[in-house]
């Protein structure tokens, strides 16, 4: 089945917000899977899965969103420059990467066009190299109040879409591969130490590829959350991560308090990682769950 | 649906053996998740799930391997009594233990009376509190060969069937929650050692509950392998039985080189394990393919 995982970052933590844009993702025969809602990024990530209607689907939620979110208004921790601040469009089962490609181009040029809302590609879908990270565009010092002073600046000239950002912000939409959005939180409040373990993980500095992290202070906890994005797992395992930000925190006499995984985390992540630990032999067909779902019985 | 997943263990290791009693499961319906053949063992375990002509699939499957398998021929490290050694029938979703008892009862019956073959009621099956533990009638120390000599003490009086073994020995049939079947093998050759090990981690000499362990020597690995069951993994997760044996074995200056699961694990007991060691706050539902295939969508 030609089924994709899609995963907007909408930038509000209103729950009345987020039942308005769960029941139109549902309108359209989205199948959600998860949702997490941030108070302090005020920002929340819905997960779902859709196989028919996408870009239907697509094209009226972040209408949707457009309407209900006034980013002139919006605070948050989290960088971000729109209502729906960013739309993952990810393949799974029998969905190919093209596939996915040739659905972030069509919705992205029909809300550029329809919705006038400028529309930034990323990922897989970029048309050039440099826009491949979504940094080029939002980034902790560069976010929705500055884009809207500088879309005119080539720099900045959005692939669909108009020259001007209104409320809604604008918009950023990519293919990719299915990516981990993983927090670790560390027992210091302390933002010089957080940088500076934020950035030990970072490829440029000596670390690890394709792990993207923040450092942020969570208020509500009191302590630093290393927020951080695995673009891919199969190559950068989990506890490979999990273990780095241990040992670096080291360094500050820093430990970690907990761990979380945000949305959803595929079955080989898990086995790949419980395997590390316990020296052990799983795949997923080994779970009992998975085996008996997919239904394949034994080769 | 009204689902049991059967867990025979069978006294052979022979591929074509397998692949027979293989055929006559599929043939009833019965779906195969997975095939475990031990060759120092000369044991295969295969796992299948079945929620239809329940009955007719076992009584016709322990028949071909009371016919393909001679018990005065079979030599192999684990204990055994028979050729079908060990039937547990666990319920899977919408089955009740109920279900799963009168299950075991019936085919307890039809095996004794029609197969004429001695067999045992265990688990929550037993008739008596001592007859729980598989071990009131196989152990290290009792096994086929002690059966045939025996079975008339009333010690030893099966719930079904004959007073006497034949070349198909005898079968023990129970109801039982789903048990993790666990090996951790050591860097030692030291026999003394391995029992001192298996000896530490058991209930009875102050270790953990719910876990049955055997030390055995695997001459193909020059290895210790501590074999066990985990019969409440809620209770006693992996994490800790891992962790437990590790500790253990400093003492001796050894340490785990890796570990095995046999047949599947809940998924349940996989995110348990992993949240552990990354001090993580997963569960069932954040496991993307389980999420996806259960189908339940966000509540």
């Amino acid at each position: 089945m030609k089924m994709f995982e899609i995963v907007p970052n909408f930038s509000t933590s209103d729950k009345n917000v987020i039942n308005k844009l769960s029941d139109e993702i549902k309108k359209y025969g989205g199948n959600i899977l998860d949702i997490n809602v941030d108070i302090n990024h005020n920002r929340s990530v819905i997960t779902f899965i859709c196989s028919k209607n996408v870009i239907d689907l697509l094209y009226s939620m972040v209408k949707k969103a457009s309407e209900l979110i006034d980013m002139d208004l919006h605070r948050g921790l989290h960088p971000r420059i729109g209502a729906t601040d960013v739309l993952p469009v990810i393949p799974l089962f029998d969905s190919t990467m093209d596939d996915a490609l040739e659905i972030s181009k069509i919705i992205g040029e029909k809300i550029g066009n329809e919705l006038e809302i400028p529309v930034y590609l990323y990922g897989k879908s970029a048309n050039s190299k440099n826009r491949r990270e979504i940094s080029y565009i939002r980034n902790m010092k560069f976010q929705y109040e500055d884009l809207k002073l500088h879309i005119t600046d080539m720099k900045y000239k959005p692939d669909y879409g108009p020259l001007s950002v209104g409320k809604a912000g604008a918009l950023l939409v990519g293919a990719r591969d299915f990516l981990i959005a993983y927090n670790i939180y560390l027992n210091t409040d302390n933002k010089n130490t957080g940088n500076e373990i934020a950035r030990s993980i970072r490829y440029r500095n000596g670390g690890l590829r394709y792990v993207r992290s923040l450092s942020l202070f969570i208020e509500s906890e009191n302590m630093i959350q290393i927020s951080m994005n695995i673009t891919d797992y199969k190559k950068n395992p989990l506890y490979r991560v999990y273990e780095f930000i241990a040992m670096e925190a080291k360094k500050y006499n820093v430990s970690v308090v907990k761990s979380e995984i945000i949305g959803l985390l595929p079955e080989d992540a898990i086995t790949a990682t419980l395997n590390y630990y316990i020296r052990s032999n799983l795949n997923s067909k080994k779970v009992l769950e998975y085996n008996i779902l997919t239904n394949n019985g034994y080769k």
